[in-house]
């Protein structure tokens, strides 16, 4: 950790902040300057940061050396996590597909997009049965009758499932439906369900946040595996810019810089990441060329008909179109479909 | 509500949506131009939105005319909102201080610091006593203990207290402690949450998420008005821009939009709004003049050892400075202090 | 053109625009609702925007229904257009790929990287001798010398060259040198610029702004084509936002809404786009999959001496790299390095 | 300046650099850690840029503990700088107003808004003559035909004249006319364009870009400063961001920041910053109690016939009662209008 002083701080006022990194236990380091006088303070930055030195007023600015997160870092496991969502890797030679309605709107609906999704290689089905919507007057959601529609669509595809969970008080009863538990973006930071579905032991699929820094949804994942749980399975879904073209900003960046910094698979959300029906395949293709291990879109058989997000799905037609679009592009990246 | 076809839309296309719009009730309108037909639709728009028009191939656009808002908004009431927490008025003419630490840290630190600023004029006290923090290795709050001291702050100073709820399952024992909840930034946007505290009646602080809109803001308010409660106190904390020289970017545009929208009353945060401890009384001066119904500031009597947000925070000296440098912005916005 | 009017404006209100907008040779539409008055101009919307309804007290939103934009637009031709610098054409089937150092420094630096990069399959050199910099006491560029060194590089490997222009002064001298004249992200909405090129007939190579729409860019294309030169090429850079892992957020969104909008050809800038050297292969796979016409790339032979953005240099063996992990995804996409 | 080095760089790389800092007459220091190995060095800054040490391969990050720029910070000069437009000086206990047009579109207009705004008490008169618009198809400006309309104002109300100079080669001629060239936001970095108003001595008055830091703004004034004119104010006008609802998002955070980091006046633009004429007032009020030197506004006695910008200008009457509201919040702030 590096301390820069302010200009008027004196040779005393070093000393004093010498003396407290001496005393955690910590290596000083004292670098006199013409402008500004640094120090240094060496050990585990953990305990540093309980030292609070931002705080002093003599104290211009601390700059941390070290990430926050550590276990979720690829210093601490160098090789790939793999985490399965029922008997699905997710994180190895396979590209995963994970497709499904934005809603959860009746059996027949849910039924037949799944047969389709199934039938043309997706390999775990989404849905929404607890929906996170803007406004209270939009769809919110089938609830519980939705997870029993979903289990449903299991059965007869074969296929593990995904689903959101909103709520701390949800979690006890989805982990008896779904094979995932999906964290949304608006609850990236929720903190009190990042722990209760660390304490489940289920993969859980964390969706960037629309404003969180690469760090922080990392550190997310942090609490996750914090409180037990090392199934975690990351999610870039856009992010919020001024541009109004699309509903988000899709950043692939951050795609190749978690697979720097973290051991965890990374999938990608083009149908959130655009918000515009037409441009999911090409950013698919895109996200299967910059080095993600998945996506997962979003797909209704009737998108004129859908009570959320329609704009954005894929018809069963444009399913199959991308799932023979992306197949080179997989390919190109040395894995397979 | 505007529906924007696209260019190869046929005469066909527009009829069979107008079809659709006259059958729910609405008042259709054909608008056919030189290189794109518009077409109208004259009546409740939540009922339009139901029709999901954005959904079908041949739509290019939808247009909504009117806010999704409505409990919130002016439309519906055109005079200021008060909101009381316990005794004191928020939203009329009093400029309302609200002041204390970011976090609750132990009795004496809690007391100390309420007794000085209800000496100063502050007319209520905040404290953290759940902490939603990034890293899972920081500081995350004393919890219930916490509010057993802020408890002993109100007794001790006659003031009521603030304090944020985190979770669903906080809000019942919450409301035995405290006279208002605050709902955090992350959460602006954790549906059930706003639920849950809308079937309190007890007042709501709802702070402006980190890159929420205005109109998301008004939404979520929307959500705790729907809920049955319409005590609701909004307020501008800074949104997450480019600019790192500040912890965040205090929109004040927004508390002026927010005022002529709405008639619910509107703090500033000039601690998160800033995150810089220098900044917050020029910044509490313009939110004075902007037309904000008050602040809410965090302070510490020794904020070099604050276990949070130490560099945000005010020592005593400068908040008695702060209200001494509000006071004449207070009079020439023509309230008091 | 769809004019929302304010809640209190009269049928008199409505009237008056209605009158403006046929004596300006219109068609009015006239739609009453219950909370709002609408009305619609239907014609040529530049004609439209003269009248600047948006200015009147009783307007509450002027909505434009078609882009600004004209002769860029698929509207006008729905053909790719193919753009050629000296013999080399970019827009058809084969994905152009153009590198060279971030700054001309001496004849032998530009020499050498000229040969490496020509040698592994860049079809055009870029080189900057005019150089946009933050900082006044940062290395400002060769001037006038720096183009005669490009020029040598031109004549050694055959391929044309590509260099910024930045101000209106140098574009006559400028032309003599280079077959494709640039333009930087910070000059995009220098309009004196836009039409000093325009006039020109040379290539040009039109970067997006740091926080420029993709509207604007389009706009900003129009007005180098409205000033009489159809040869423009438009470059995604990456855009500013919150994110500090990476330079820039590259928005590949913006190459695939591009390739829809505008038969304009689309390059991607992928290291000003992360400003990371280790994250520039994938990213080129991505832009490479997403549709993309070619990428524009630093490469320094010794990045550890630059004189500027050495950081996201690629060296000699990592461009040849990159050329290789490029070739199968280029041939997904359907195309030929 | 501090050097943390790759957890895989060897001592022998760490000597490596060592070397290099002492070579170049700087002050090495050397500090191996548990999971880090961190250098410093000490002494001038920009010597050590030129290092480029952030190209090696073994340095994960260089952070400088100094800013870039020098003459415009208040380590150079702590008192706050005047600079005079004529014979108006902006910077001390005035507050200072400037109004006028957005476009000079005619000589009745120019001459009567001048007249009001002059006798309400504005200080010097705005107005474009040049104007940079996002579509060739915009009303482009008078040119110098406008600024001897401009001319004819000031010779009417004695009052000096500020418009904006968009390229290089206009500097000579508008130096005849004005007495201060205005910088606008998509110039900020227009470097030629800043070392030609550097050379003249005028007044510059510069204009924050859209999306440029806090510190960009501050190193492009630095250009100025060092191409001989000191004689610099600067001006926050809103920055863009995701929020709709405004224009711009007026960042009075920066002109908090900027005060105590510069010794230049700022003035904020109210009518950019928010796009929108009933926020004009309140924000301007702000703009006096965060501690800005003044305002810049846009007025037109006919807004709905302005040529541009007539969305956001204060007809006469509005003119006259912001300058009455704003008298309280100066003299609040210790100024006098």
């Amino acid at each position: 950790m590096i301390i820069v002083l302010k200009a008027q701080a004196t040779e005393q006022d070093a000393k004093h902040i010498l003396n407290k990194i001496e005393q955690a236990g910590l290596k000083p380091l004292y670098m006199p300057g013409v402008e500004r006088t640094v120090l240094g303070a060496l050990g585990d930055e953990r305990v540093l940061q309980k030292l609070h030195l931002e705080n002093l007023p003599t104290v211009e600015e601390v700059k941390p050396i070290l990430t926050k997160y550590k276990m979720v870092s690829r210093d601490v496991q160098a090789h790939d996590s793999v985490v399965r969502i029922g008997n699905v890797p997710v994180g190895g030679n396979r590209f995963t597909v994970i497709a499904g309605p934005c809603s959860v709107e009746s059996e027949q609906q849910m039924l037949s997009v799944s047969e389709v999704v199934a039938k043309e290689g997706a390999v775990a089905i989404r849905g929404g049965a607890f929906k996170p919507r803007t406004s209270p007057y939009d769809f919110q959601g089938l609830g519980e009758e939705g997870l029993k529609l979903m289990s449903l669509a299991r059965d007869m595809t074969g296929l593990p499932i995904v689903s959101e969970v909103m709520e701390t008080s949800q979690v006890d009863m989805m982990v008896n439906y779904v094979d995932c538990l999906q964290i949304g973006a608006r609850n990236m930071q929720n903190y009190g369900l990042l722990k209760a579905v660390g304490e489940t032991g289920k993969p859980v699929l964390l969706k960037r946040g629309l404003s969180a820094t690469i760090e922080e949804l990392l550190l997310a994942a942090e609490y996750i595996y914090d409180a037990g749980n090392p199934n975690i399975i990351l999610c870039e879904r856009g992010i919020r810019t001024f541009e109004t073209a699309t509903r988000n900003t899709l950043d692939l960046n951050a795609v190749a810089v978690i697979k720097q910094k973290s051991h965890l698979p990374v999938l990608v959300d083009p149908s959130h990441g655009t918000g515009v029906r037409e441009l999911v395949i090409p950013l698919s293709r895109a996200a299967a060329a910059v080095g993600a291990d998945g996506i997962i879109v979003e797909s209704h058989l009737n998108p004129s008909e859908a009570l959320s997000d329609g704009h954005q799905a894929l018809t069963g037609e444009m399913f199959a179109q991308l799932m023979q679009e992306l197949k080179p592009f997989v390919e190109a990246a040395g894995r397979t479909l």
